[in-house]
Order: C-alpha cells, then structure tokens, then sequence
C-alpha cells in the first residue's frame, strides 16, 4: 500500500447535495463580518457586546503534562498510576500539571484571548484552532487530495446530524451502528440501510452486491449515494477495518458515486490485540502487538484519507475522547464544496462552537504544542489499553473462556471467546445445574476504542424458543440492572430499530464499556454479572 | 393591567408539530442514561471516558463583581468608567474581581466540578444552572401558567432554528426581521411572512386583517400558525413593544390559534427615552426617565409572559448580551410538550452545550447569588443607556436635528430626528451645495437594544430616480467602508430578502450598533459618517 500524495484536486461531487441543503444561503451577517477583519476598521455593523462587559478578566487552568499517561504498562505514570486506580483513588491533587492563562486582552499578538473567543465567532472555529488542526491534519492523516478544507464543529454527533441533512432517500450504514446517527436521519425521511458486517466491519462484497443488485421499483428509492460508517473500534461492535477492506469500500464507492461520512472518534484509541494475561506476565510486556515507534506511521497507513484521492470522504473528528466529551468540539475534514455548504448550515444554527471551551481546549493544544499532543496521545492509547485488558483479564477470572476462530458471521475472521462457568470448588444449592459446558455468551477483544460486544446465547437457556430473544435479552439487562449493573441494551444499535421498530438479529447483545469505571468497580462488575448470569442460565422457566 | 397568577396549566397544542417533530424519536442511549443517576450503580453502559483523562485539574477565573457598572451615571463605576472608556482604554487590570475554582473533583456536595461538567450530559442543560434558570425565570417573568418548563439551548440563534424546525407552511414575522431567523427557515420550505410594523413593533390591526383575510388559494399555503419576533429593542428597527400592544397580539395569537416564538435578547437592555444632552445637563441626571426602584416590577409588567395563561409562547432568552456572545448559551421557557419535542431535538443534534461554558457560566451565576446577578443586568443597562445618549449626542453634534412626531409608517407614534447638515462656518470648496434643510436620514432614538434604525432620504439625492434605492444605499455604503467606517447595510434586514431575493421598502436604511464601540471611536465614526453623507448628497451625478 503506498502513501504516495496524488497531489489532485477533488472531484465535483456537488450533485449529491439535496434541495434542503442546496437551498441555504449565506446568512446575511456573515456576509457582512468578513470586513471586520480590516485593520483599524471602525465597525458599528454587527450587535456585538463590548468585551469591557465579559464578566471575567481571565481565565486560568491547571493543565495536566503530556507526558501524564505511560506509553507502556511497565513505566511509571508520571501522575495517575495504574495501581490508584485499582484502589479507586482519583485524587487530582496527584496529577502533575502546569498552569495556562487566557488574558482578556491579548498581551502578545496571536494569543488565545477573552475578548476574542467570548465574542461572536465564525462558523468555522477560531484561527488559532483552524491554524494547530491544519498541521496536525497534515501531519497525520495526509490527505491525498489537495484542496482539503477544515471546518470545526460541535463534536461528532452535531457533526453527523450536519452530515445527514444535505442528503435524501437513504444512507447505507453497518448492520449495528450508532444510534444517534440513525435517530437524526429519521425525522428527515432518510432510510438506514443496513450492510452485514464481519471481523473487520462492513463487508465489501455484500456492499458491492447491495449496489449492483439495487432494485429502486422494489425498494422504493433510488440506490443509496451516502454511506455513514465507523471504521475504528466500530460502535457497538468494536470492530475494526483493515487496510485492503477500506481500500475494497473505497473502491466501491467510487464506482457507485457514493459519498462516505466517516465519522472517527476511536480512531486514536487503537489498542493492538488481547494477550491474556498468564501470556503478557510475567515480565509485564504490554499486551498485544508491541508498539511500533513509527506508531502514527501505522496510523497513516490505515486511515481512508489516504485512499481518497478524490475527496468523497467526509471525516469527523472529535475532541470528545482525546479532551473531554463536554468540550463539545470537533472538525470535518472534507473538500471545499461540501465545507462551504457545511459552514452555512452552521451559521443559522449553532453560530460557533462555544467560545469558553474553544479557548481552554485551544490554549491546552497551543500550550502542549503539536508533538506535546501526540505525546498525550499515545498516552491515552496506552490507558485504554490496560483497561481493556484489565475488564478481559476480570472476564477470563470469572468465567472459563474458550478461543475459537469464527468461521462465519459477524466476527468472521476473528478469535471468538466462548464464556462458560467455571468448576465452582463449593457447589451452591441455589445453583441446580451447572452451567460448565454452556457458552452463555461470546466477544471478541476490541482492537479498538472503548467497549467490548456480547452476542448472549440465549438459545443455551433452558426455557428458550425461538422468537424469545429480546424478551430474554431485556430480562437479563433487567436483573443486572436491579443488581446495581449496567450494560447497554444491544437491540438500541441495531440499525434499523428506530426506522422500523424490530430488530435484526435472532441473539441477545450487550455493549460493555471498560472506559470509565475504576478497575475495582469493574472488577465488581464483572463478580456481579457472573452470579447473575450463571443464575440466569440455570433457571428453568421465565 | 394585573399580574395575577392565573394558576392554570398550559393547554395541548401538539396539533402545530410538523412531520419532521413527531418523527425525533427519544435517543436510545440517552433513554439508557437515566439509570446513571442511582445512586452507587455500576455502570458499564455509556461510552464515557474517566475524567482522570480529562487534562485539566481545575479552571479559575477572575470574575468581575456584580456592581462593576454604576446604577446611574453620576454614580462612580466600580471598574471601568465612561471616562475611561472615552479615552480608548481597555485595561483589564482596572477590573475589580473575585476568583472561583471550579476543581475536577467536588469537594462539597453539589458543587460545580469538571468530572460532571466535561462528560457527556443531559440535552437539557446541567441541574445547577437548571435551577438558577427556574428561579429567575419565577421571580423575573413570573409565567401565568404553572407547569412551564426551561430547556437549556446553544444560544438564540440555535433556539429560533430550533424552534423553526417542528412548524411547516409560513412563518409570520416583522417587516424587518433578524436576518438568520429568516435564512434558517428558507431551506425547510418555510415562507417568512411580513406584517407591518410601527413605532411599537408589530401592527396589531394589520395582523388581525392579514389573520382574518388569509385566502389559502390565492396565497397557496394554509394561514400561517407561528409567529416568530423580537418584542424588545428589536433587530434591526430599535423598536419596542408597549404592554397594551403586546396583549393585543397575545389575544389575536389567541383568536387565531397560532404560536409565538419570542427572541427576547434585548429583555434587560431596556434603556428609557433619550432627552438630548442639553437636557440632561447640567447635573448630569441620567437620560430618559428616572429608574424607578421597582424596577424588575416594571420588567414584569412588559412581559409577555405575564398574558400567556396557555402556553402558546415559546420564549428565547440567551446569555449572549448579558455574559458574552461566546457563551453559546441560552434557554428555552415554554410548554411542556413543546419542551419535550426540543429535548429530543437537541439529543441528536448538539447533544448538550459545551460544559466548559456551562460550569463558568453556572460558577459565575451562583458566585454572584441570584441578586447579584440582577445587579449586574441592572448595571449593564445603565451602560448601554449611556452608550445610546452618547451616540446620539454625537449625531446631534455633527448633524442639525429636528424632532418630529410620525403620524404614519414604521414610526407612527414616535418622535423622529430628521437630520441635515449643519451650516459651516468655513465652507469647503468641495461642498458646492448646502445641504442645510434637505433630510438626510431619519432615525428614533430606541428605547431598548443595541441599535440605532437609519431611514436613508435618498429621493433627496439630486440624482435620485425611483427604483434607484438598492444601488444608492449600496453606493453610500460602501463609500462609508472605504473611509473606513462599517454600518450595517438595511437590506439584509428585509423579512422577504432573502426568500424572494427582493426588498420590500422604498428607501434605504442602515443599522447602526452603539454597543461595542470605544466612545472615541463612536464619536470618529460619526463624524467620518457626517463628512461622507454630506459629499454624498451634495453630487449631482451617480
């Protein structure tokens, strides 16, 4: 796979657009803000506020260092350790940090200021976060079309429902996707329509056979020209795209013209492969693939901007996992022509990101520096990690995990963990019937992002008839519920539950997040659910 | 007129919600998420990362005290003074303020922190701000129906597109309206529709004539069922609502079933009657009327809210003029099934505001207490009275001023300035014509907001054709910003601009801002703005 840069433009792609997108005009006071940029211009034209009447003369925060997180499991942390967190501590006061500023009035030209960020912005961010976003943009994903454009947002979701509305008809999605994107399509009249999923997500050949075989009289609407996709640490799947199979989907879109939003957020929460635990210890190697010190060179390698050489890709990215969630920031990275359309959708509703948080977030980066932010990248990477492998390391001590290769459906390609109980040494009397010898359910260790996907085998229950499952999926999610646990329900992603109400596969599922929960409460979590669902199993009726 | 509490709840309205609003359907994992708040749950369910991961420990801020702004302009400010502001300084230093910490962690219960305020949240805004909103909300507005409830949104802007979004068919508006109001209803098929106004907002005769008279055969679409306006210093006419012309419009509203969305930013920057300097010196007593003690009681009396018994007002109040634009922040008070459908709305779109911004915000509002919060609205409102006299006293230095009442138009029952040259005391070789007793421009002082409303005289211009307006004001505009100077330009005010891409009056207007403006630079542009009327006027060739 070479990542040579074709150095061309992108392609016109403006036929995609819909009447509803087609028909947003620039807002007129934006049109009129552009000469504010006129040094010394004297402007009474917008309704803006004096910056003398922002209540705050500045803001400070105590910012942790880049280097906070290890980059493996065998260093120190330089603050939180992962030992702390095992014993539930989460004390600030440990975390090493260097304190920022952001004056009212810039006291050096280009700096990151009050009077600035807390006024009426444009649509597109502040410049100072466009300017740090352009190099690591370049830098990382280096896109292989030139006149790529950056246009920030209000995170991947806003960024999603954004994405949805310049289209019509129908979007092709995963099988199990997330549910947010599908709850925005809907009231728009726009159609997920599902494609099967294996081991490395979406599959290429029923993709291409979904298009070829298209039949617009007997689906009633033209064939899909929009595919919205999560191709890193898949919600809820956890799956992740090789190489050649985003090159296979890319290749598809081409021919059918089809647009790809790929929305992004786990991207850098790579994870490498599960290593159990008796294999990664003693010595404490890190699990997994060692890293590569050409981590982001790998990176290169998988990520789609590469492959889009004509720009059909709209990226979203999403400070929401690599800052914070609340910080509701993040970016498209798209070709001009959808850029513009995006940004005038902008102006009439959300205006601009949040000054507050685009100033914090901007003087972190700017404070961190280019490499200080890679540095906390791979950090983080290196959390998540441990924390993946700490939840299966729980799994594997609570139930007895058998590994097979999946030889068809959704983990194709993939080892599948078989979960059964294990040989209690005292046999509880409320246990009638060992549960040794019954898979109650399977998952296959992410190599990505922050959950790991239960298929439950409920056709293993003793009172199971088909027709059963989300009955007994609800019953199950339920107890675990009532017994201070929770999980998320799998019928929530399924990508047409909210179009049509059903669900479109014959087993239960749960999502099981390991991203936040201290060690010792998932390690509680984890007690917990083995007695329920070992109980669960051995009931004889519902 | 009573202020009674009629006690009464909102009545069902669900029969105004479009297609496009029936069909949001709650987010799936959001409906998850109300399980988060039990207490001591495991939960394994969302995909939230740990707030250890959050880089930042805590953010301070030097917050401005509540009586920065003198109650009365003899009164000494506590911080920055008019002098102060006329001489171009912007030091924040000479702020008087307080420091808060808002800590990752809370150390007492309740308190705002950054482990709540930078994770995924609620659409509906954080619980703290949540409940200062409902006591100012009760205190301030008082609503006459009791189960209204309030929405946290993404600012105004985002509100009306919000808002605009569940209706179909026509929207009725002001003749001269917010112009992103309008650009975010076009691409929903959604038609403004002007009624005329006065020197008190919209006509109410006019409304009921439009209302009863509406022909849906010959207008092609059903009489129109929302309303949307800006009551108070509204954008751009300056203009505001008297008590007895608002219930006029509650009642019709009432008698033809049709909503009201209330965009309400310039609420607090009620200003009183301009009294020209001569007037009001010496003794420097403020402009206008003298501020009466009960001043929040008068506030209640001009709210609409007080009328609405049914809750047929969705009213959008914003922090953009009163903290800072770059807030992103305001909130929804309205019905509660309106609420709901907005709720579901802003989960799939923005999903919350940005948390940076709500905990600073929230820390600032609960550091100030409720009644320090009054204070500073108070104090921001002397501010922009003394703004708005200071703007016309420097028109009234710079150009010769005659008081008229208006006895028809947009200004019926106002007193107008009818502005010309003043004779000079050396005469420019290049003024070869007195302008002396030609009308200019027109404007009425407002009584609230942020701008000044010019009516262009341009059939006064000696080369002035009928059907020449557009190319005039366009003319003068853009001579004013090569000189240096920006004002609004009138056209992009007109409720049908942007729809038919035609303007609907027959002379030129500029709107002008006295709201951000160092007074020294007010006082430049105005008399760069004298000096290039004046010329332009005085041609005889276009």
């Amino acid at each position: 796979m070479s990542i040579e840069k074709h150095g061309t433009k992108s392609i016109d792609l403006s036929h995609h657009l819909s009447e509803l997108s087609k028909a947003r005009t620039i807002s007129p006071l934006k049109g009129v803000m552009k000469y504010f940029a006129q040094p010394g211009i004297l402007s009474l034209a917008g309704g803006l506020p004096s910056p003398a009447y922002f209540p705050v003369s500045d803001i400070s925060a105590n910012v942790l260092v880049p280097e906070s997180f290890a980059l493996s499991p065998t260093e120190p942390s330089t603050s939180l350790s992962w030992l702390w967190k095992l014993f539930g501590s989460h004390d600030a006061t440990k975390e090493k940090t260097q304190a920022v500023t952001i004056p009212k009035y810039p006291v050096v030209t280009g700096e990151i200021n009050l009077a600035t960020s807390l006024q009426y912005g444009q649509a597109i961010g502040m410049a100072q976060l466009q300017d740090f976003l352009k190099q690591f943009i370049s830098e990382v994903y280096r896109p292989a079309f030139e006149d790529w454009a950056v246009l920030i947002d209000t995170g991947n979701t806003d960024g999603g429902y954004d994405t949805v509305q310049p289209w019509r008809g129908c979007v092709l999605c995963e099988e199990w996707t997330y549910p947010s994107a599908v709850a925005s399509m809907v009231p728009f009249n726009i159609k997920p329509v599902p494609v099967a999923m294996d081991g490395l997500g979406m599959k290429s050949d029923d993709l291409e056979n979904l298009l070829s075989q298209w039949d617009p009289v007997s689906r009633q609407m033209p064939r899909p020209h929009v595919m919205y996709i999560v191709p890193v640490g898949q919600n809820p799947s956890g799956s992740t795209m090789s190489v050649a199979r985003k090159k296979q989907i890319y290749d598809i879109c081409v021919k059918y013209d089809v647009i790809i939003v790929e929305d992004d957020p786990y991207y850098f929460l790579q994870l490498g492969t599960y290593t159990s635990k008796d294999d990664r210890f003693p010595g404490a190697t890190p699990s997994g693939k060692p890293m590569s010190p050409s981590f982001f060179t790998l990176f290169h390698l998988t990520i789609r901007f590469s492959f889009d050489y004509q720009g059909r890709v709209i990226r979203l990215d999403t400070f929401s996992k690599t800052i914070a969630p609340g910080s509701r920031l993040g970016w498209f990275t798209c070709n001009p022509a959808f850029a513009e359309r995006l940004e005038r959708q902008g102006e009439t509703s959300t205006q601009a990101p949040c000054g507050f948080g685009q100033a914090v977030v901007t003087k972190i980066l700017m404070h961190w520096t280019y490499d200080g932010y890679i540095r906390w990248l791979r950090g983080l990477r290196t959390e998540y990690q441990q924390r993946r492998d700490f939840f299966i390391d729980c799994l594997a001590e609570e139930f007895h995990l058998h590994a097979v290769p999946a030889v068809a459906g959704v983990w194709e390609g993939c080892t599948v963990y078989q979960a059964s109980s294990k040989v209690k040494k005292s046999t509880s009397m409320t246990e009638k019937y060992s549960a040794r010898d019954r898979t109650m359910f399977s998952f296959v260790p992410p190599v990505a992002g922050m959950f790991v996907w239960m298929k439950l085998h409920l056709d293993q229950h003793p009172s199971f008839a088909p027709g059963d499952e989300d009955t007994l999926e609800t019953k199950l999610w339920t107890k675990l519920a009532e017994n201070g646990v929770l999980f998320g329900p799998g019928w929530i992603f399924a990508a047409n539950a909210i179009a049509e109400d059903s669900h479109n596969n014959d087993s239960g599922h749960f999502r099981v997040s390991f991203s936040n929960a201290e060690f010792a409460d998932l390690k509680k979590a984890v007690t917990i659910f083995g007695q329920i669902i070992r109980e669960f199993f051995q009931e004889e009726d519902l």
